[in-house]
């Protein structure tokens, strides 16, 4: 363990301690598309029974090191004790993405211009980390939505770091589609931070991504309730909830971290073809921002890659709402077994 | 002819006049959603040959009353000599929305709050305008997105103002998602508003309204191109169409009458069980913002209605996009035959 690490206090629970701590690398770390950082850090937190085996879990751009139920963490659906990801089984490493609102090296609020970040950038950090903290290869590398795609960057580059590769609404190379939308939030957010209100931006950038993430027919049947004229404008059922979670979000997360990982969404591109590490993707039908046929393209070009494909009403978001659908894809990848 | 009409100078071409004028109305105009609105104005044209049969056609909130293409309107795909809206054989009339951004009654840049608007004023509106130019009944309303809800309210509430309705990617109600995609953009336009750049914040919002506009297969076809770093950011072709478009949307709107307009179509929501104009429907499978389902829905709702469905990759734009497809729709429905 690195003179970095720390046991963290009152996260012992009964099922093996939790260990983090904060790498800092002395040397310039280079980035993908140019820059360097000067003194890196990277945050991680392993949680679960030394000697289990580990597996790295990422999410989305808000995702961060606690990942678990036993962290009340932001996969609790999917990662804990008795869960998809099954912590009794599993020794659970998560990280705070590099650009991120998180411990590792980020924007500042306001400050100097931080490197344009790429997927090969975060598994630049996963492969240092890994070795650094002695984990040997890892089990495997689950990622969902950006951490897919970081998942994927390290199965080209890093192909040693882990035996397998389990990716749920990831693909090679973000669609235009999804690009247009999310430029668009970032735009809102730079307006904002134009205009001396880089909150007020990140609120509705959110409100759009929540748009995104989940599906007309989940919208259809929540908000179905008809419109209202109040205090001399309209509004619709929708929107109170969009507001409320753009507001909650831009009260947590930075800004500028949130335009740097959304741009890391679509710079990403990442070569698949000679992928050397197993690869289980996971699809889901409804998902407006990962098509089913990117999904499908991205098995394709990947040798000896397997895909799954879920219905769910949440669309992008079902990696965060369906762990009973994952279990079994989980469970066969993971341990060999379809429980 | 009321006494505010007048010829229009350089619109007379070989087809029939143009003749335009501005009606206004020395009562308080009562609004649906409560206020008046004192001397309420409403800019019509008509163009073609007096005599034909008159088709008033009315497009998206963008939409006025220069229509077909010896206007160089905004329909001249659809509406013009030997198109599917034949100039030869109708008479076009055109108006622009109360509360739009042209010479009806409308919000005023920075002035104040201007009453809630309902598709229903717009169907009363047409209702005296029918009146007063002397026009009889209607051959037919023909009316897409906006202008098809616009449709069905006349339809419900002014029976007698026409014989048919034709309607595309509209329907009965606004669909959830298709009401938070429009939330998030009056929201945006509201923030530019408060922070003193109102333009700015519209720019944003028609960016964001184009990616609704158009479809997934269509900006995976043009915007394929790989990403790139510039000026120390990530790029992504798709974003510098939607901006462009965003900027001259702009340039040449109202913000005021934006909010307006797109708040009158999430508050939309008419009853066609008793629908006694016979209603020709057409979906676009691939419409974002109107689904197929709910043109279905609309259709089972309206007795003795018609639903026409097409493929079009350029989805809820397809009214714009599409006039070979609507021809043969718009023959049968206008002219009983199938050209």
């Amino acid at each position: 363990m690195p003179a970095t690490s720390y046991e963290c206090a009152g996260a012992t629970g009964q099922r093996g301690a939790a260990t983090e701590g904060v790498l800092e690398w002395p040397q310039p770390f280079a980035m993908h598309h140019g820059g360097v950082l000067e003194r890196a850090r990277c945050a991680w937190r392993l949680v679960g029974r030394a000697g289990a085996p580990v597996v790295l879990a990422m999410g989305g751009i808000s995702g961060h090191r606690r990942v678990g139920a036993e962290d009340s963490g932001w996969w609790a659906s999917v990662v804990g004790h008795g869960r998809a990801l099954d912590t009794s089984h599993f020794r659970v490493l998560g990280f705070d993405y590099l650009g991120g609102s998180g411990d590792s090296s980020a924007p500042v609020r306001g400050g100097a211009p931080f490197p344009v970040v790429s997927s090969y950038d975060q598994a630049e950090a996963i492969g240092r980390l890994v070795a650094e903290l002695g984990l040997g290869r890892l089990h495997a590398i689950v990622g969902a939505s950006y951490g897919g795609m970081v998942a994927l960057a390290v199965g080209e580059r890093q192909p040693r770091v882990a035996a397998r590769l389990l990716v749920v609404s990831a693909a090679d190379r973000a669609h235009p589609m999804a690009a247009a939308w999310r430029s668009v939030q970032r735009e809102i957010v730079r307006f904002g931070v134009e205009r001396g209100d880089a909150a007020g931006g990140l609120r509705l950038a959110r409100a759009l991504a929540m748009c995104t993430y989940r599906t007309p027919r989940e919208f259809a049947v929540r908000f179905a309730g008809a419109p209202r004229v109040d205090a001399g404008r309209g509004r619709v059922p929708v929107e109170d909830y969009l507001f409320a979670r753009g507001e909650s979000y831009a009260a947590r997360y930075l800004p500028e971290a949130f335009v740097a990982l959304s741009e890391s969404i679509d710079l990403h591109r990442v070569d698949v073809t000679s992928l050397a590490v197993p690869l289980t993707a996971i699809a889901v039908r409804e998902d407006q921002l990962v098509p089913l046929a990117d999904m499908q393209a991205l098995a394709a070009r990947a040798p000896g890659s397997r895909l799954h494909v879920l219905d769910s009403i949440f669309g992008h978001d079902a990696f965060l709402k369906e762990g009973e659908l994952l279990r079994p894809i989980f469970a066969e990848c993971l341990e060999g077994t379809d429980r």
